[in-house]
């Protein structure tokens, strides 16, 4: 289906879909999809409905109103259409798109929404949705992103999920989880509600919690605009902070290679592998004006933008590469440094902003769909920020001695520092650190013991930070024998164990969207009685009424 | 595949793949699995692999030893065949079972191994692995469910989990779950183990807490008898006790009616519909003497055995009926009283045997992929331990006031008992009281003040306590919809509905094998690469490698 390939870069400019307007504190962000302008032929955007390029636009605007419009405190989510808030995801794209494609979709869309979340969370940036509108669907849960619900009363407007009911699918972009564990809807009233495909409206809505106010007609301009205020009156964020720009990125694309000044991909369609190389700065951390100053071009954020991007392109547009292999070149202690930084530096909303930003972009890589095996040599640099790339792989390599024809060089080491130990949990809301070593708080100590201190392959393997040290000797063998292994498994097995591993320990709202819920939907999207020639989906706005399988499973 | 139907009810006398034999404090169970006695015509039971037939085997024994060998204080789950302790699931009754087949043989197989360590936890019965053999796959997750974990060091005997690089399926009997969530296993480790299919052995096992002890083959006896003895002298579990006999369940069934002394079910195939009653007891509560003296056909026990049995009938023989109507009829004050004996005498090991029992039997409903609604009309008994029916149903229906044509009878009451305050968590170690309330503890601190009261529908309505309170004039038309509706919908979609809106709040390792890895190893059994013609599966044993689409999703 991605053919061109999918590009996930884009600016408010260009936006087709969508209207960000920033007025002091308050930033409207207006939905108003343009029906002609799909990212993929076959299927037109009606009722504010959206595809992966709508969505394209949101994740765009939500990561400008942190970076470039610091000043905003409140994001008013509203649309620009009569009567329609936003239909949900488009049933024709579904319907047509192939397995991979939908479940690609879903998981942006949810990362997107996390991020709203997180937003409110930790910018002081409060979404409102100003749900206008029927919201239905997909469209009911990017109002449940938000922190507070606003839903007109005008005997026409209504929030519903009605996937169950007419699609045979389910509310899959976390209004399940959302409905229960964000909202509290008790569950029986959830589970009726999401068997209405009408939904529910006004004070009934307000009383079962699906909102949390409902507005009439005359009084709703007014309405929004005070709760906005309100919302930005609270708001933590410093006033008199001036953004920075999210200058376009310098990407190069072929076939066979993706190319950013810090981050590179050579992309293996043979062997089924992208080697990622992640380059160190190379100087110094700046103070933390000129890091002002630098803006986009500030390492970390350049970096983690490069990586990003990165990590989506590979995964809408490279489906067959199915192990990703990251190296890093450069040095340790200049990418402490900027550590150093950004941590020394958490009150400024900047360095805050590229801390959380690495984290949602660390927390991209944990639910990608794809092997992550690390290999630390001679000459890389994966220390604190950097160290949490091999710590989020399924499996690392650190090379123990030189080879024979590098007896100069200096060692393969790796560094913990402050980076590794709190500002970047997973989506459990644990460090990757402490997720591995979940029970084992003495190992876990025992790292904590040699902070800042480079460690060689066989030290690192003994503390548990790398999963194999081998020597030059066996190397290259080791290596290669685990990635045509890796190739030779089944790709959905595979899928399966990671997104198990990868989150031992507690569940969250975000894991349990990415592990319980999306493995629910990505097996309804299988079955059938969902995607089948007679299945809910398929059939839906055809007039025919779907034929199920009866089974229960 | 169930011709003729599964029947779940077995005795030791009649085992085909199990010995139990119980020294004193110590019971040993040995696997010792028939080939030709495989449940469904088409597979030998090679290697003590096993299918439902030898699981439901287990499964009662555990129950047995529970109820009928309380002195026995410590279970050695061990292997009868030379080399082999349990090569896991018959991989040729996998690869012909049709989807539902092997979705219910997983959660079965899961539940008895989540009672394995509901015994060690609760019932002083502590389980220990003694592997005299290779343990791989299923019979790995075996092992894992136990306690600890002996492994003979012999040069051959290993464990291994290698459905991943064998199978193309996942280990998905809690295995992924097990070894990171309760062996704390670190997950990069896991990792590389899942991928071979040899396995690991010896010390370097016990190093990577795969398991917890290696013993050479000459201290082997000795050792195993040595442990045992400590973990029963370790046990609470008072010594002079005397079992009461689990006496074969009065059962009748034809296609349209499963019946028991105190639990019914009317089959309706046109509806899609199972109409249960459950009678409460027909006197008030003996005492604790009589309670052991009454043993199989005290209430609570009697019906509970009833209520399991009924549950895996229905789950395992009647698949298109996807909907479970609970009704209660009976004395609300003898339900209340009964729970009372129970409650009162916990320290009983008896008393406190049943109670676990049915709560293993109330999570089993839980995670039934069925719709359940609760009916509440005049008659019923939904008091404590009953009511739990209607706090595990999806949707509940109170009748408010009384029919024109029974002014006579009193109004149909729920009452809050006890029973429903603690005793009986779900798995995800919240009451189904307080998972309903989730974040709501004003909601739960007013139903909380009205224990013991009853309490009519209205009231109860406005509590929260069930989901609707029509009167005469609409209840058969709600019930009717309600219930044509349930059967109209997609069932793969209420199912993965269920599976989340059932488990609002916190997870557990039982609710994440249950929802985040079932769901996944649901997932991977429709995909061609494990269950096409071409898949892992299907091709296992062929000499034939499996071919994949190798689009990571």
């Amino acid at each position: 289906m991605p053919d061109p390939r999918v590009d996930f870069q884009t600016r408010p400019s260009r936006y087709r879909h969508w209207r960000l307007a920033c007025d002091g504190p308050v930033a409207t962000l207006t939905m108003d999809v343009d029906e002609q302008a799909g990212l993929v032929p076959g299927y037109e955007l009606k009722l504010n409905s959206y595809d992966l390029g709508v969505d394209i636009e949101l994740y765009d605007a939500v990561q400008r109103l942190r970076f470039e419009h610091p000043g905003v405190r409140a994001v008013v989510l509203t649309s620009g259409k009569e009567k329609v808030f936003c239909a949900g995801a488009n049933i024709r794209m579904l319907a047509a798109a192939p397995h991979p494609w939908k479940v690609n979709f879903c998981k942006f869309t949810n990362e997107t929404r996390n991020g709203i979340e997180d937003a409110t969370a930790h910018s002081g940036q409060t979404w409102l949705a100003a749900v206008n509108g029927t919201a239905s669907g997909g469209g009911y849960e990017l109002a449940l992103a938000c922190d507070y619900i606003m839903l007109i009363d005008d005997r026409s407007s209504a929030v519903a999920l009605p996937e169950l009911p007419l699609l045979g699918v389910l509310p899959g972009t976390g209004g399940l989880t959302r409905v229960t564990d964000k909202r509290h809807v008790r569950r029986d009233l959830a589970d009726y509600f999401a068997t209405r495909p009408e939904g529910l409206a006004g004070q009934k809505a307000v009383q079962w919690r699906l909102v949390d106010e409902a507005v009439p007609r005359a009084t709703w301009p007014q309405a929004v605009a005070d709760r906005a205020a309100e919302f930005a009156a609270r708001s933590p964020r410093p006033a008199d902070t001036k953004g920075i720009e999210l200058t376009p990125l310098d990407k190069t694309r072929t076939d066979t290679r993706i190319g950013y000044p810090h981050v590179t991909a050579d992309l293996d369609h043979d062997r089924g592998v992208a080697e990622i190389t992640v380059t160190g700065p190379d100087a110094a951390a700046p103070g933390k004006t000129a890091m002002h100053e630098q803006g986009a071009a500030f390492w970390t954020l350049a970096m983690t933008r490069e990586l990003d991007d990165l990590v989506l392109d590979l995964r809408a547009n490279e489906l067959e590469l199915g192990t990703l292999v990251f190296r890093t070149r450069g040095d340790q202690a200049n990418v402490l440094a900027h550590d150093r930084l950004l941590l020394d530096n958490r009150d400024d909303w900047l360095a805050s902003e590229i801390l959380h930003y690495l984290k949602r972009t660390l927390k991209r890589l944990d639910v990608t769909s794809r092997s992550l095996v690390a290999l630390i040599e001679p000459g890389s640099c994966f220390a604190g920020s950097l160290l949490e790339l091999a710590l989020a792989a399924d499996r690392s390599y650190q090379l123990a001695g030189l080879p024979a024809d590098a007896a100069d060089q200096e060692e393969a080491t790796i560094t913990v520092g402050p980076m590794n130990l709190g500002p970047l949990p997973m989506g459990n809301a644990l460090t990757r650190m402490a997720t591995r070593y979940l029970g084992d708080g003495k190992g876990l100590a025992a790292v904590e013991e040699r902070l800042g201190e480079p460690l060689q392959a066989g030290e690192a393997e003994r503390l548990g930070l790398v999963t194999f040290a081998p020597d030059d000797l066996d190397w290259e063998d080791e290596v290669r024998i685990a990635l045509e292994e890796r190739a030779s498994f089944s790709p959905d097995a595979l899928s399966g164990l990671e997104a198990n591993y990868r989150f031992a320990g507690p569940e969250t709202i975000e894991t349990k969207i990415f592990g319980r819920l999306t493995a629910w939907q990505n097996w309804i999207f299988t079955r059938p009685n969902a995607s089948g020639p007679d299945g809910a989906l398929r059939r839906f706005g055809t007039g025919q009424r779907a034929t199920f399988d009866r089974k229960r499973v």
